[in-house]
């Protein structure tokens, strides 16, 4: 078997030796290999809920590929409540002619990043379609939420400080990169954030909000954040922090790091107070190296200032940012 | 906007638009609506997970449609494990050019099938490919265990009776009568199956094992109970529930109804001195009227017979059942 024909979804023979073959080899999980309609674990008593659906082409690209990143996708949007992502399940839908040795070589890639993550692959189900050998993969996860954590886009508030974990931009400029040929050095940053996030658990930090930045990029998210608490969000064009490859792509192709996605960042706003502590706290975790406050919350000067988000920039300029319109790039995850 | 482009993918206005209009109104979850990343829900103890991905051809058929079938698949996958259905997630994978008019309906089904099956769609994602107007949808689903509920493909035993929930093949017959243009009154099965399970745990009904019966047909699936038990079990032909409009539909064109898909029935496996009661509970359920017992597990005969599926034919012969080989028809669900 060297490509994937209408009969690995027939639910027969053929799908059977898929599974055994290809996913539970690796997935590797004695609830997986009960081979049931669902897999019974271990509960708890508030418990997150999050699904996404990976379509990124190409399927793999420098610093990952789409096995990496619809585990990291899922854990992340657990991590963003506050959540111990615990559990996840995994949707193929595979196009006819899809290529079975890199098929392997993704799966593998789930199951050494759910290892790094702490999930456990609980639950799976293959279809196939007519295509051309494209691969897509859903996945939901479950975590369980610690006693006490309330972390949710409401909970800004004027005064907090608005930090971000690393570097914007790379995933998608890595996609891009690779869509358009261009050669250079970028890598996709994604990576999961447990370690980040559970930190700041542990040190019992009041984190009012965490969001990951990933499809329209930090602009929509901090946008975003800032309409649902209905304040000012100001952010200093001098502080984000880019990679200078990263900015020199970006400037030759006239594009704008804050419109783009990444898949291994995330937003923190906490109180001022315990910003610098938060921020130590990410830099030490895995993945958070160059995390950095980039602004405020800020009560808003006037009705035209609610729920709004401003760069200040580099010259001294006040930019309203708004939602990403249009389409950035497509496909980047 | 009367379908769909690259734009609804972007993450940025039109994707918001999109959810707000299409998916926010019809699931009118106040969990969905805080558009967070995860949903943060009360759990349980113990709790059934599972996932699957919907990629049905025709995508509206007689008596159902794929939204209705990825609520119904995902329910039945937790109901087969004795769980509760608690909270759904949903991912669509979108082709450009799908149309909104019937994305609109196919969430109202989803929706509506939802409220009927007592689950919560507490989140969601949205990608968009490139492609001809195709619509992929995943759902994965998280349900409560009872305490004392342990139900499992391991569990049958030697003695027990095997009973089917009702008509078997409709779904598959109608998928297939759409796809070759055949003209008949069948109807899919697409049920939700928690009221009949229901019924079945809490008359404390010591239930062995329940699978619904889709993909690769009831063949396929008592063939793989069989394995799992390393038990034998017997069918009688004459038993076996079909509709006549499907019986001939299958005798026109040579079908085996023991290898077409249901989406709406189950196999319930129980000890054979409560199989008529369970046979009663399942009848006064919704979707279980034509259930009857259609064989029992037996003590294989000799070493040939340990996990095997022997079906009694009409005439008095004894057959023995693989699982499914090769492709019954593609994209059934």
């Amino acid at each position: 078997m060297d490509k994937i024909i209408m009969e690995h979804g027939s639910g027969g023979r053929a799908t059977g030796e898929l599974i055994r073959d290809i996913f539970e080899s690796q997935f590797n999980s004695d609830v997986l290999s009960e081979m049931e309609d669902a897999a019974v674990v271990p509960g708890s008593g508030t418990i997150a809920m999050t699904t996404d659906s990976f379509v990124v082409t190409p399927l793999e690209f420098p610093g990952g590929d789409i096995g990496r990143l619809c585990i990291c996708g899922t854990v992340n949007d657990l991590c963003m409540r506050g959540a111990v992502p615990k559990y996840i399940t995994c949707g193929f839908i595979l196009e006819e002619g899809a290529d079975v040795a890199l098929l392997r070589r993704l799966v593998k890639s789930m199951a050494e990043t759910a290892e790094e993550a702490g999930v456990k692959i609980v639950a799976g189900d293959t279809k196939v379609i007519e295509g051309n050998g494209g691969i897509y993969i859903n996945t939901a996860g479950v975590g369980f939420i610690p006693d006490g954590v309330d972390i949710k886009a409401k909970n800004a508030t004027v005064g907090d400080a608005i930090i971000v974990s690393g570097n914007v931009g790379d995933h998608h400029a890595t996609v891009l990169s690779q869509r358009m040929g261009i050669k250079n050095n970028i890598k996709s940053d994604n990576a999961p954030l447990q370690d980040m996030v559970g930190n700041l658990v542990k040190a019992k930090m009041p984190v009012h909000v965490l969001r990951d930045v990933t499809r329209g990029g930090l602009g929509t998210v901090l946008k975003e954040l800032a309409l649902s608490s209905n304040t000012c969000f100001e952010i200093e064009q001098d502080k984000l922090p880019v990679d200078p490859q990263v900015e020199s792509f970006c400037g030759l192709l006239g594009l704008d790091p804050l419109y783009m996605g990444n898949e291994g960042k995330m937003v923190a706003i906490v109180p001022e107070e315990c910003a610098n502590e938060c921020v130590d706290i990410i830099k030490s975790s895995k993945y958070g190296q160059d995390a950095c406050i980039i602004g405020y919350v800020n009560e808003p000067g006037d009705d035209s200032e609610k729920g709004s988000l401003i760069l200040k920039t580099r010259i001294g300029g006040r930019r309203f940012i708004d939602i990403l319109q249009g389409e950035g790039l497509p496909r980047i995850c």
